[in-house]
């Protein structure tokens, strides 16, 4: 949505701005498609001359760039546009940092059409139209996930390498629960030569997972158990267990026989490590987390983003002692540390 | 989209918000249909009660408010919901400056599958999927935007009725291009007793604008003409011709074609008053003006929000002799008032 006008009288434009969303969300995807960013990265500036090098109108370009601008996603000087520093990171696709490909998962057609039918989700209380139960697969959604997604983990993946101590190099037996592209397991593998992964996912997306390992070298030390991570045999023994962007697509006792399930596969002593969305417990802060909730609540049958003192009630219904709290730096989400 | 996190160094947050914001116009649509604002207006502030009220699921609502609370929609206080100002003022039903019908023609089926097809809209340099040709009749669309829109109009519909000195009460022929909902002449007939006003618009379209003009007691000056802007028999000796929101859906060919017609229905120093989104001639600012332009983009053919300049040099092609620019208070259009 456009910037709004600061006011001190009341004014509808937010509101008109808010309901104008939308266009942002198909702007940016549609320039990332395109191959905008790409382009200015390459040294094209003008309108005309970025219309050439992605094979569009000149008309189209310059006003998807402007709007681009408007958003802060480019700069605009006399007729000419530049990167920011953000969209030179994350939105060129010579950028290491890449994450372009999210668009094709964050405004999918499925995504888009749980939000269309949201007035009758939130009737229901549960999404009205996709398939809503998570412990069933749904290989569309989630091979499209592991393609896509891996690049928004390099943060998050690093930082739980880190909390797993995996520079230590000591053996180390990993099962990554809903590995779905396998970056964090894999992630470990690459920082620890003694690390052993187990990935757990459907059979459809772990394929995704293996090429990702052996794009990184560790193909040999990423072993696969296709299957429901509610009722493949898991092992046991393990020294850590990630748990990365699971919980939140069920009710609490659904995460909580999952919990217990890992509770099992870990030895005295292991580690759950959760990735999550994480609210405080107004429940509306910080924003990017809280309104992972919506999202939840448009795409699955009772998921949530749990707050921290849930998740700390659930780990110890299930036996776990202590659970601690550990923001992943300039990102919206936050680990979960639960020591069995 | 939530918020961003500030952050000194670059983040992927804000790119996830946009991809994400389409929820949030979806978000404000769905709790203006269930009348969650209206419910709290009437003083209902918990999400078991709310639910009750707009007959949804507590878990939903709760969800929904959580989110809207996030968005500045709402404020949250321990589990209670209250209406921020401008909720109150622009989203509770029982406010005569509700304007929660707009969600209907902004978020209609009809703009998201412009948005949906953008990447080839760009390609292609002008809308994709739309009726792109605005000359042409579209009642399916127009009557939504008179049945919706006219409640965005109080603000500048009175601005205008001041520019035109309606209060003056001199005799006054006004003749009101593209009426739609019809509220711009309107209100010049409800300060002026001895305005008459002419409407052109579709048909279909004017039956709207006939409904309005009774409501407000004004029918017996309130002239149809059904028909094009561009061929309909436009009359002539006008004191005004009101001319909102209309050019923004032509090329600047078409545009003067239209100006042509009405300065030679204009009597001698009669004045043309357009009320438009006109960005700064950089065409990134002021934001919303200028993000119009993708809406035009991606719905017709040709159309942008056009610069003061480009408008000052159409009018002058045709004959006008001076335009001058005016900001509407408190929103993001300005008015044009252009001298023949």
């Amino acid at each position: 949505m456009a910037t709004p006008t600061q006011s001190a009288r009341p004014s509808p434009e937010r509101i008109f701005g808010v309901l104008n969303a939308f266009q942002s969300s198909a702007a940016l995807k549609t320039a990332i498609e395109l191959g905008i960013f790409t382009a200015i990265a390459e040294g094209v500036d003008r309108a005309s001359v970025i219309a050439l090098r992605v094979n569009a109108a000149e008309r189209g370009v310059r006003i998807l760039c402007d709007y681009l601008t408007i958003h802060g996603f480019l700069i605009k000087a006399d007729d000419r546009y530049v990167l920011t520093q953000e969209s030179a990171i994350f939105l060129s696709r010579h950028s290491p940092a890449y994450m372009g490909t999210l668009a094709d998962f964050l405004v999918s057609e499925a995504h888009k059409r749980n939000f269309d039918a949201l007035t009758e989700t939130v009737r229901k209380g549960g999404t009205a139209v996709a398939q809503g139960d998570n412990t069933k697969p749904n290989d569309e959604l989630w091979v499209t996930f592991a393609r896509t997604m891996a690049p928004l983990t390099t943060v998050s993946a690093g930082f739980i390498a880190e909390l797993a101590g995996a520079k230590e190099g000591r053996a180390c037996k990993v099962l990554d629960i809903a590995a779905g592209h396998g970056m964090f397991g894999i992630t470990i593998a690459k920082q620890n030569p003694n690390a052993q992964i187990t990935a757990v996912d459907w059979a459809p997306v772990l394929a995704v997972a293996k090429q990702n390992a052996a794009a990184a070298g560790v193909a040999d030390r990423v072993a696969l158990r296709p299957g429901s991570a509610f009722e493949a045999d898991l092992g046991d023994g393990y020294d850590i267990v990630l748990l990365t962007n699971i919980f939140h697509h069920f009710d609490m006792p659904t995460c909580e026989k999952l919990m217990r399930r890992v509770h099992g596969a870990l030895k005295p002593g292991g580690r759950a490590i959760t990735l999550e969305f994480v609210p405080n417990e107004d429940r509306v802060t910080p924003p990017t987390a809280a309104a992972f909730s919506l999202i939840m609540l448009a795409g699955t049958d009772a998921g949530d983003a749990y707050t921290f003192s849930e998740y700390e009630k659930m780990f110890q219904n299930v036996g776990f002692v202590m659970t601690t709290l550990h923001p992943v730096p300039d990102m919206p989400q936050q680990v979960l540390l639960t020591e069995k």
